[in-house]
């Protein structure tokens, strides 16, 4: 299989040089070839290339399996006035892979449960899988800038939604329910918005046609907010749009006590799907060896399972991973006070160790 | 002062009954005359006139100073594809008054913190204003739906804001961050959309002409939807357009432990101001006599200062409120287990008793 490394910018090469280390040894250890190559995204391409996504970099993700990204951006390209930026780059790279699918899953591990900012009797139990919609709606709908007579400016931004769109990630998100609990929540704000209420009649025809063994329900964006801070153990998969998504997960991520953890699956309906950590570029470690490789590791977990369809070979790193920290092994940013914390590599060490 | 009733579905009566008891007790305890008049909206106007919003209610409302709301909907006007929805009162009654501009209060209160979904150590001192836009963007842009040659749908909604729009809900908060701790944090999705760019090009020029003595910042929604849980009492006057206020002020509302005590303010730049109670008309507990009357006699407090320019008053009112709360009083929904609990009449009657 051919893996496309994207390191980007900030901690991103720190990390995703684990998540490759770790790949080799599931190689080496289950017998398969993965051959890698490694290219240039986000700030560092704008830098060398004038371009977030440059083409070399886009050609040879077309022409791969899967995507192993680390963390994109950072203050030197910051400016809102800028030409390009970082984001775009992300942005493109979803579109032009046709990735409409973003898996999040939000899980509360016992070793962490104290580091929530949420208490422990609420978080505990939280297993969540959102599914976001990635390459539609407000994000990439029409927009534009009218200046009025007066000098005065009107903005726009159009979220659209067709049938299709809504059908092929809400089937993802009720196909993976299936799998988990069997419970699907579709989050959106059919009380205001047309788009939303397209949202509701198509997924709830398409549940109600082929998947009705699923308990299903709908919650407005509003009340999901307040729900996932009161309630998130109740959740099981979360389908939404592009924009409420985007908001939720980041809400989500809260909840386990700390990011570095949570990995994230895009994927389309065939070719490559692109895996990273949900972390930022995190600039203030970079080049410390203190990041925390962990979500990187998972993500290549998750690459491992739904791009290459090697399950067990998922479990075995997700396993290693689980193991790793019950041995007590900790990252500066998951160490508890006055606990020892080994850095980058150490920990990317450790995984390969415990990885059979 | 012409104050209007509306105490809609569900609760809204009983605490509303409440509100307007504190009033009473206010104008004759302050001398002055307040004169009341109660008209239908929400489900209750559905049955009654075929409209969530009656012309003799709108009359009435533009013809006051003042309206005190309770809660609109229930279940039985739920029906998605209902004709016409309580909502839409709501959304009407915002447009017509030109209320653009919501504030809405999120206080960490010592007497709750032990109740709130997150650490004591993270919602401690916690004092955010929400100002929320409330008559424009994606909630009244055009919308639209077609059907496709091959039987499938498109939806779309779209975001419109204009340099005017921006600037007066702007103006508003920065004046109330002058007023507070002199700190102003705007909200948009700028990495990604248009009409965030213009959000953002407006409110640094005009902070920077008119309130440069502000400290001012910006946060991205989803950063902030993050934040938000995890350091919340970091804010103070929060800015930001209709969705993302939406959105933001909900999961807010679960910070103190409890909605019962949170008001929030709907105003305009002239013309009279709507008040109401953020929680919903709750018909699981409508008429027995013990829903939390305190968010709405709050909210009847905003009414006081805000539209009748009495701010004594206003305090007094807080002050009683805080008072019975200090002396144990509980309704239920805010009784700590084994704490015994009164009724929403006798919350009232404690609060006319504490009132000087
Ligand atoms: C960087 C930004 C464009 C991006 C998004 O909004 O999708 C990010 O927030 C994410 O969630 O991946
Ligand atoms: C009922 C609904 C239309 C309304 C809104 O979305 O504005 C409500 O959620 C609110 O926040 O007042």
């Amino acid at each position: 299989a051919r893996i496309v490394l994207l390191p980007g910018d900030g901690i991103g090469p720190e990390v995703t040089a684990q998540g490759r280390k770790v790949l080799e040894k599931v190689a080496k250890t289950f017998g398969h070839t993965f051959e890698f190559s490694t290219h240039a995204i986000g700030g560092n391409a704008i830098d060398d290339f004038g371009d977030p996504l440059p083409e070399a970099t886009l050609t040879a993700c077309r022409n791969s399996d899967a995507i192993l990204l680390g963390a994109v951006g950072g203050p030197k390209w910051d400016d809102p006035n800028a030409k390009t930026r970082p984001e775009a780059g992300l942005l493109r790279i979803r579109k032009e892979l046709g990735l409409f699918a973003n898996l999040r899953p939000i899980t509360a591990q016992e070793c962490l449960i104290d580091a929530s900012p949420l208490k422990r009797e609420i978080v505990q139990g939280t297993d969540i899988l959102f599914v976001r919609e990635l390459t539609g709606g407000i994000y990439f709908g029409e927009s534009g800038l009218t200046k009025n007579a007066d000098g005065s400016e009107t903005a726009f931004s159009t979220a659209t939604y067709s049938t299709h769109e809504i059908e092929r990630v809400v089937r993802i998100a009720a196909i993976a329910a299936r799998q988990r609990s069997g419970h699907l929540t579709m989050v959106d704000k059919a009380n205001v918005l047309e788009v939303s209420r397209l949202w509701r009649r198509v997924t709830e025809r398409l549940i109600r046609a082929e998947f009705p063994d699923l308990k299903y329900d709908v919650v407005l964006v509003d009340a999901m907010a307040m729900h996932l801070i009161s309630r998130p153990s109740t959740f099981d998969v979360v389908v939404t749009s592009n924009l409420f998504g985007d908001i939720l997960t980041d809400e989500g991520s809260m909840l386990p006590g700390s990011m570095g953890l949570l990995p994230s699956a895009s994927i389309g309906s065939s070719g490559p799907g692109l895996y990273e950590p949900i972390h930022g570029s995190a600039p203030d470690i970079a080049g410390k060896g203190v990041a925390n490789p962990l979500a990187t590791i998972l993500a290549a977990a998750m690459l491992l399972r739904h791009s290459l369809k090697l399950e067990s070979e998922a479990k075995a790193v997700e396993t290693a991973v689980d193991q790793v920290l019950a041995q007590g092994f900790r990252t500066r940013d998951i160490a508890p006070k006055g606990h020892p914390s080994i850095g980058t590599e150490e920990m990317g060490q450790q995984v390969l160790d415990a990885l059979k």
